[in-house]
């Protein structure tokens, strides 16, 4: 990775910094109510909250003079929205983001409800606040602005928006190669991730790719008595545990044969530039609630987080879980597992071996199930090109210093997609922060980040048509 | 153990019989209603049904002719009822049994619902037919069939039915400490438990104990996103899996240091009776729905169930549960574990045993706790003395042949608090069978095993005071 051409710190344009000072308790009314609506994608009840969340998007975006469009699929609709009146010769950018959010639960460690949004010491509560709803409304805001003082925009602009981001993003890659040709477009612009620390402004050279399964572990037919039974038939929530506890070994490196038989180490300068990254282990394990870490001996906390690929239950469930104390042998287990992978490991493959992994240590009397639910390739950035140069200068002037690079122990699985079919840079360029409990009760998004993002992504457009 | 003496096989008189049959359906009715009432004891929203259940044995047993009372405790009341006008001389039994209930669920997996009780091929479906209603109510009945022929009872009855059994019976024994001289008899008489096979009566000579725990693994203060920081926080459900897994050696023993320190082997004689019963593997296997079985290698199913210790999970919760894939590093993970007891282990010194153990096994990163929820200690009869003979009689009557001697895997911790406080002798004599499902869904008992009870049951107060 070459050193960033570090370009002088410049200003957010005035008019443009006006006229987001000037609509600042609009545009987080607007947010908020975006935020009110449930648009839970993994859950069949909320589908109407996932329509709506498409048709409040479309109506916002049509109404600062997008040509917008919600677009069924055979799971939740997408909402695609142009403004192509730019000078002749002018480039386009592909805006991406989701409008989904993970399921709210556990609904009892709120401190205030998942959708009622409420501020409190500068941080916007809400499922959905950071993830996505927060990032991608600072692109419709930052472009009505634009619009609203400009009366233009100096690029051609696509927002896509998908309702399918948490749950696999299952009709997004097909969308896009079939409309490869209307989605053309110089440069693809996503926010949904995290910046490494307040203050500090950061572009996201790699993400983590995903496998994730469900081990189920079948064992006698019904729930039994534990006492007439327990001691001659083997309970399926101790072989599962069995089946778990074979994933790692005793230095935390996963021990499915062939795992990292793809693993491409990353290059040299972008470890080297992780290790000057302000990090402290004892503020993450603070952040964390932890006294210890855990994970692959030998490595620092930020290239396990990055670099390296990871194993983790998601949930877990068997037998009676209730109040009290109900002496039943389980009939079932069932574990929700996941991996996530780096550059060059493919889902499918890992998919193949985990299976085979399972295969060889399921016990014996108990049949055991793995289900694979969906997944993700790795990505990383090469960094080079005119929309990253944009935004630097951007976030430089917006946060008042350079941005960062860092990589991101997440998935955002269409980033691959986008390069693959369109040919275009994926810019990643994220306004979390870390601690924002992206997918726990109590996810917030810095208010000032909101507020500094609508500035760097309003900029980010006059730098890269400059 | 001494070879049982064993008496020609007389008849179920008469009169009793024909009483019997011509109130069949009644009794069957009554039983319904009996069943009808969700008394789960381990659920507060059912405290209301709990004390319907108490209530509505009360008010059959006073209409009986005996002189009932309804006894509060701190938790859930005590039904005790009196008939104590046998001639002078005449031996006091005490009949004790449970009229609270396991909870449901899963319930989607019972066929008919679990407190609408319905008859298929000769089985009484509900849940607790068989734990332990169905067969209290056995009891019931035939004193009223005794009441009703004779217009007399050829002893003295005492009927205490308590509602915590399935929660650990934590009042019964202190009750029946303060109220041993009001309690004070010659022979108690319970039946919770189940016949070695169909058409085979069946008297129990042992009981496993019990000795339950809630292991909490907690890990990050919140549930985090698995992208985010996997690879580098300790998984909560991994920890709580490794823990599991050294609970036993591979050789199907626990591995808890000290654990078998107070196992005393079972009498040659009880082996050796225990080895000439008609049990099949195979047959097992099948009723059981595995192919291959599990536990300690190098003894039978038999002594598995009845003379060792087992160790098993009751459930197990992490993370995210429902539908489709969150990805989520869950913050807690948690694990109901219990221990089956065989003499002269002792619950607490058990708990004391495994908290040692998970203190020394669990990881670093993660907070493990453990809670005791409820014990009992094993137990063993001598089989000698006139309420045996007395049974072994009246099953020979009632079922047209000797009863066996078996072993039970499961609790009853009152038991050895009656011997102990009342100096009595227990008759263990049920009429359950294998696959019975007491505390799964589709828990029944058979019809024809409640008819042949009845008599047993009648006749067995004829034959104790002869």
């Amino acid at each position: 990775m070459p050193a960033p051409k570090v370009p002088k710190v410049s200003k957010v344009p005035a008019d443009l910094d006006a006229w987001l000072s000037k609509n600042d308790s609009r545009i987080f009314d607007e947010l908020n109510e975006f935020l009110r609506i449930p648009s839970v994608s993994a859950r069949s009840e909320h589908d109407a909250d996932t329509r709506r969340a498409a048709a409040w998007l479309h109506e916002k975006l049509a109404k600062i003079g997008f040509t917008a469009e919600t677009i069924p699929t055979a799971g939740h609709p997408l909402v695609l929205a142009e403004w192509r009146m730019a000078p002749p010769g002018a480039p386009t950018v592909l805006v991406y983001g989701h409008y989904d959010v993970q399921p709210p639960e556990p609904l009892e460690l709120w401190t205030s409800p998942a959708f009622d949004p409420q501020v409190r010491d500068g941080k916007l509560f809400a499922r959905g606040s950071v993830d996505d709803k927060g990032q991608l409304w600072i692109h419709v805001k930052a472009l009505e602005a634009q619009l609203a003082v400009r009366g233009t925009l100096p690029v051609n602009v696509i927002v896509l928006a998908e309702g399918e981001e948490e749950i696999g993003s299952e009709h997004l890659a097909p969308f896009v190669e079939q409309h490869a040709k209307r989605l053309a477009c110089d440069a693809v612009v996503i926010s949904d991730s995290s910046m490494f620390a307040p203050g500090i402004p950061s572009i996201l050279s790699s993400l983590r790719g995903l496998a994730y399964f469900e081990i189920t572990v079948r064992g006698p037919s019904s729930d039994l008595h534990s006492g007439m039974y327990g001691g001659a038939v083997v309970n399926p929530a101790l072989a599962l545990a069995h089946i778990l506890t074979t994933f790692h070994d005793k230095r935390g490196k996963i021990a499915i044969k062939g795992f990292y038989d793809r693993v491409r180490p990353f290059p040299a300068a972008v470890l080297k530039g992780m290790k000057k990254l302000p990090f402290s282990d004892a503020k993450f394990k603070k952040e964390v609630g932890v006294k210890a870490l855990g994970g692959e001996a030998g490595k620092t906390t930020l290239e396990k987080l990055w670099t390296r690929p990871a194993l983790d239950v998601n949930g877990m469930l068997s037998g009676y879980t209730g109040e009290g104390a109900k002496t039943v042998l389980p009939g079932l287990s069932m574990a929700k597992v996941s991996c996530r992978l780096v550059p060059d490991q493919d889902p499918a493959v890992i998919e193949r071996l985990l299976r085979a992994h399972v295969k060889k240590f399921a016990p014996a009397g108990v049949t055991v199930n793995v289900q694979a639910r969906h997944g993700g390739k790795p990505w990383a950035a090469e960094l080079d090109g005119k929309i990253f140069d944009a935004c630097r200068r951007a976030l430089g002037a917006a946060f008042g210093r350079q941005p960062v690079i860092v990589g991101e122990g997440g998935s955002i699985p269409v980033v691959g997609d986008f390069e693959r079919v369109l040919k275009a840079p994926v810019l990643l360029v994220g306004f979390g922060l870390p601690g924002e409990n992206a997918h726990a009760p109590d996810e917030w998004i810095s208010v000032d980040n909101v507020r500094r993002g609508l500035r760097a992504m309003a900029m980010l457009l006059d730098e890269y048509s400059a």
